[in-house]
């Protein structure tokens, strides 16, 4: 059994974005030289995601939109967790519902997808240096 | 290691569904032959979900309902992404909250499972032949 | 490949509660002898969930607060699924929101972390025996 790990670093300049990292996790499939086997991509931080959909700005404005319906930034106050002197809480409701990780397949050395499918960093607490993990096992 | 892929194929007549897909995972666990490992079951489509839960049918009917309230499919102009010429914004939110693929451990040549765990395509956005990825890693 | 399987059991005195699981996990990982691979945790019930996130009590707080107002206990005839009997239909969505299961990277024999990274087992209808599967495979 082979493994590989990469960690991708990022600085988000805004509070919240969504970057698509598809083909940097590409590029460590062919590093890995893994041809059969499965790829994890996780978050390493609380307040961000790693999740699967299309790359489609409309669709990005409307999850950005939709989350803070779901779980709004403010009132500040209104989050317990906020008392810390954060003012992050929402962001780690965010991150629940769009997920920290994913698993892809590894088949014939390529990342197994449909037609649509690009992998995505969700940020909701940005500007400050953040992780994503990339762990590749397989043969 | 062993390695295993199949493809499931889903045409369903309605907008939204739930089908039970449990039946066909074990069906491919055994064709593999893996006795202890993991098994990935994902949607290829960015409109649609695998998830693990209950196979009652008021259950489906409450998801159905709840995914409704948190992300209504009307009124279509009211998503961004909508503008594409699709309709199917509320879609990719459900999936989301659904989620895009499971991780179940292989134990003994089973699904290790809990009493009550069973495994869903949930179609959000159906009339269309749309797929499910099944991938087997073990030994 | 290595593999490794165990069980962790909870019979939480309330109906909603976080409980940390880190140690617990690190504990099967030391006894696996794995150095490089994957940690499956997931709930074996469909009305409990694992996330990783912070252990932050204000935080726990503002989940619990959260999801209620996402997918409430009560009217409890307002869920099709509690004519069955149960009374636990919000549970069913409330661990679709924070997840059934997470994939954690082993690297070097250690669970690969950020630096808040925490495993949480989330209970929203407790009061009864419930079980954790912790899924390991690697060399």
């Amino acid at each position: 059994m082979k493994s590989f790990r990469k960690e991708l670093w990022f600085e988000i300049p805004l509070r919240r974005a969504f970057v698509n990292i598809t083909g940097q996790v590409e590029t460590c499939l062919r590093e890995s030289s893994v041809k059969e086997g499965l790829v994890l991509v996780n978050a390493m931080h609380i307040t961000a995601s790693v999740f699967i959909n299309d790359d489609e700005s409309g669709l990005h404005q409307d999850y950005d939109k939709w989350l803070e319906k779901l779980a709004p930034h403010e009132p500040i106050s209104s989050y317990a967790h906020n008392r810390t002197g954060e003012d992050n809480a929402d962001a780690h409701m965010k991150r629940q519902i769009m997920g920290r990780e994913v698993v892809v397949a590894i088949t014939n050395g390529k990342l197994d997808f449909g037609p649509w499918e690009q992998i995505f960093y969700g940020e909701f607490d940005g500007r400050r240096r953040k992780r994503v993990l990339i762990k590749i096992i397989g043969e």
